[in-house]
C-alpha cells in the first residue's frame, strides 16, 4: 500500500498512454468483437477514434466528458442522424456530413458550436481504411467548425444490418446575441434570402448512386454555416429567422415556416439560383430542384429595411456569392408557399408527398 | 401587410397547433416517405414523437432546442447508442435502455441529468405500434429520471437495414459537487462496491432470443441510476470513481480502471451477488458473470474508512440492497484484475476478447 504516487503522476501515465496505446488495431475489417467493449473494442478506440480525434475532452475516454461551465447563456442543442448512401461521394462523406450537420442546425439559430457529441453504429465487415477516412473527415470538420469533439460511443451491428456506418452526431452550443429568432418573428413583408445555389447535395448523391447516363461534375455542397449567420446577424438587427433547407429542400423549409408563422411565402422562380448541370440532372429525374437537399445553403427571413445589407453579408463570404432575394412574406394565403412561375403563372409550392431521394443525408 | 398579430398570438397559433397536429398519422407500418422531410415525417414528429414526448422544449420542432443557462457549474455531455436485438425484452425494452444510459453516464461522474437529444434510425417496415411503444417508454423514463428530451432526429433506412429500430441518447448534466472523480484518484486499499447482482441484464436478452432450453424468470435490471450515485456522494466524501457495468460486464470495467490508475484490482468472487437463475443461464452458456452486461448496476470505488457509510447508503436505495464490497485495490501487479475464487484460488481476470453476447445494449 505504499502509494506516493500524486494525482498528476496518474494523469501523466493516462496520458502517455493516450500517446502509445496499449490495444493495437491489427484488423482490416470491423468484426462484433470491436462492438463488445473489451479488447479489440479498446483497439478501435484508442488506435483509431481517439486517435484521429484526439484531444484533451475526448481523451480520458470517462463515462462522460467533462465540460467548462457555460455561464450565463443560453445553450442550444441539437441532434442528427446520418444515414447517407453511399458514405463517400463527390464534395464529401458521411463523416464531414454528420459534423456540419450539427454545426448548422446551431448556426440556424445564431448559436456558437462548442462541443458535439458522436454516436458510430458500424456494420461487420465495413473496411478499418473506410472508417479511418470518415472519422478523419470528422476531425477536420470540426478543426474548421472550431468545435471540440467531446463524447462518444461505437456499437457494432452483424453484417447488412447498417449499410457500412450510421452517425449521430449531438452539437451543443451557446447563444451570445439576444435577438429572437423563429417563426414567430416572421412578418408580411419580410424578404426571402437564400445563401446560394439549390440542390447540389441532393443531386450529387443522385449522381454518384449512379444508374443515370449523366456525366454531369457534380458535388455536394457540404459545408459549416456558422460564420455565414454570425455575418448576417452583424449586418442586420432585423433577421427573423434562419433555416438550413437539407431534407425536403427549399420548398418544405419555406412550408414549415409558412404554418408556424401562418403567413404567406411568395417565391420568385427566376430569382432562385440553381447550377445548370442540376437544373438537367433534376428534369432528367422528374425532380423540382425545390425539393432537394442542400447540406451547405441557409434561408434566412429578414426585415424589408434590411434586405440589402442582408445580401451583402452574405455575398461577402465565400459561401454566399451566390446568394439572392428569392421572395417576400404576405399575410395571404396563410400556411402556402406559391411560386410565381418564370412564365409568369403561380402554382402552389406544397409540401414534399413521398420520398425521391431516400437517404440523402 | 396590415398584419397586427404580436409575438404571442404567434406563439400561441404554434401550440394550438401542436395539439390539434395539422398532419395525422395513417400509416401502420413506417415507409421511406417518413424519413423524407416531407408531409409523412411531419406528421410522425406531430402525432407520434412530440405527441408522446412532448415538452414546451421540444414542441417548437425548430433546428434545435434553446435551454436556459447553466450558470457557473461545469457541464457533462455523453452519448449511447442503443442497438439492442430484440427491441422488446423482459424489464424493458430499447427506449427505456436508451434513455437510462444516457442517464446513468451523466451519474457516474455525479453530473445531475438535465437534458437528452435522441436520434431514431428506423427501419422500413417498422410497426407503428413498436415505434409507439418505444417513444412512451423513452418518455416515462425521462420523466423517471428527470430529464427533458430536448432535442431530436428521426431518419428512415431501407427494409433490412437497421433492424427494427436504431437510438442514439445524449445526454446533458451539471455537476454541482466539487469533488475529483476517476481512475486518477485510485489509490491503493481503496474498496470496491457493487450495487447489486450481476448479468441480468445480458442474460434477460440472452433468453429473450430464444433457442435457449430454458424457463428462467429473468427481467433486465435497466434503471436510472442517478439516485443511488447521490447517496454515494452524500455518505462518502471520499468516492474515487464510479462506473455502470454495462458491455463488457464487471470484468472489462475494473480492468479499464485497473489499467487507468496502474493498480491491481482484487475481487472476491464469493462476495459478488449473483442471482442463481443467472449463474444457471451462464454455465449452460459457457460464459462467466462477470462479463454480462449490466443496466442498473455501478461500481464504486471508495476509501477504505468510509467502506461502510458507502455500503449503507447504496443499501438504503430499492435498487441497491443486494450492494457489497467485493474487492480492493492494490499496489500490485498494476494494470491487473485479479479473481479470489470460491476455492481459496486466484485467477486473472482478463479484459473480455471476442463478443460472446452481441448487441446486448
Amino acid at each position: 500500500m505504499g502509494d506516493t504516487r500524486t494525482e498528476d503522476d496518474v494523469l501523466a501515465a493516462i496520458e502517455r498512454r493516450r500517446r502509445r496505446p496499449h490495444f493495437k488495431l491489427m484488423d482490416e475489417h470491423i468484426t462484433l468483437s470491436h462492438g463488445a467493449g473489451g479488447k479489440a473494442s479498446r483497439a478501435l478506440l484508442e488506435a483509431l477514434i481517439v486517435r484521429e480525434l484526439g484531444n484533451p475532452v475526448l481523451a480520458p475516454l470517462g463515462d462522460h466528458a467533462q465540460l467548462p461551465p457555460a455561464g450565463d447563456l443560453p445553450l442550444a442543442l441539437t441532434t442528427d442522424a446520418s444515414v447517407v448512401a453511399p458514405i463517400f461521394f463527390p464534395g464529401g462523406d458521411i463523416g464531414e456530413l454528420a459534423v456540419n450537420g450539427a454545426v448548422n442546425d446551431l448556426a440556424m439559430g445564431g448559436a456558437r458550436p462548442l462541443y458535439l457529441s458522436t454516436s458510430l453504429i458500424l456494420e461487420e465487415g465495413l473496411a478499418v481504411a473506410d472508417l479511418r477516412r470518415v472519422v478523419q473527415s470528422m476531425a477536420a470538420a470540426a478543426r474548421a467548425a472550431g468545435v471540440v469533439i467531446a463524447a462518444g460511443d461505437t456499437k457494432v451491428v452483424e453484417r447488412g444490418k447498417a449499410d457500412g456506418l450510421y452517425i449521430t452526431t449531438t452539437g451543443v452550443g451557446v447563444i451570445e446575441h439576444g435577438r429572437r429568432l423563429g417563426p414567430a418573428q416572421i412578418r408580411p413583408g419580410d424578404r426571402v434570402l437564400l445563401s446560394g445555389t439549390v440542390g447540389d447535395h441532393g443531386m450529387a448523391i443522385m449522381l454518384a448512386r449512379g444508374g443515370l447516363e449523366l456525366e454531369a461534375a457534380l458535388e455536394s455542397d457540404t459545408a459549416p454555416l456558422h460564420e455565414l449567420a454570425q455575418l448576417l446577424l452583424t449586418a442586420s438587427e432585423h433577421v427573423r429567422c434562419m433555416r438550413d433547407p437539407t431534407r425536403g429542400g427549399v420548398a418544405t423549409v419555406l412550408n414549415e415556416l409558412a404554418l408556424a408563422a401562418e403567413v404567406a411565402i411568395v417565391l420568385d422562380e427566376l430569382s432562385v439560383p440553381v447550377r445548370p448541370e442540376v437544373t438537367g440532372a433534376c428534369e432528367l429525374l422528374g425532380i423540382d430542384p425545390l425539393y432537394v437537399a442542400n447540406e451547405g445553403k441557409l434561408i434566412a427571413i429578414v426585415a424589408p429595411e434590411d434586405e440589402q445589407a442582408a445580401l451583402a453579408a452574405l455575398q461577402s463570404h465565400p459561401l454566399g456569392t451566390s446568394a439572392a432575394v428569392v421572395g417576400e412574406v404576405r399575410a395571404e394565403p396563410p400556411g402556402m408557399v406559391v411560386l410565381e412561375t418564370a412564365f409568369g403563372g403561380t402554382r402552389v409550392v406544397d409540401m414534399l408527398a413521398g420520398d425521391p431521394l431516400p437517404r440523402i443525408c
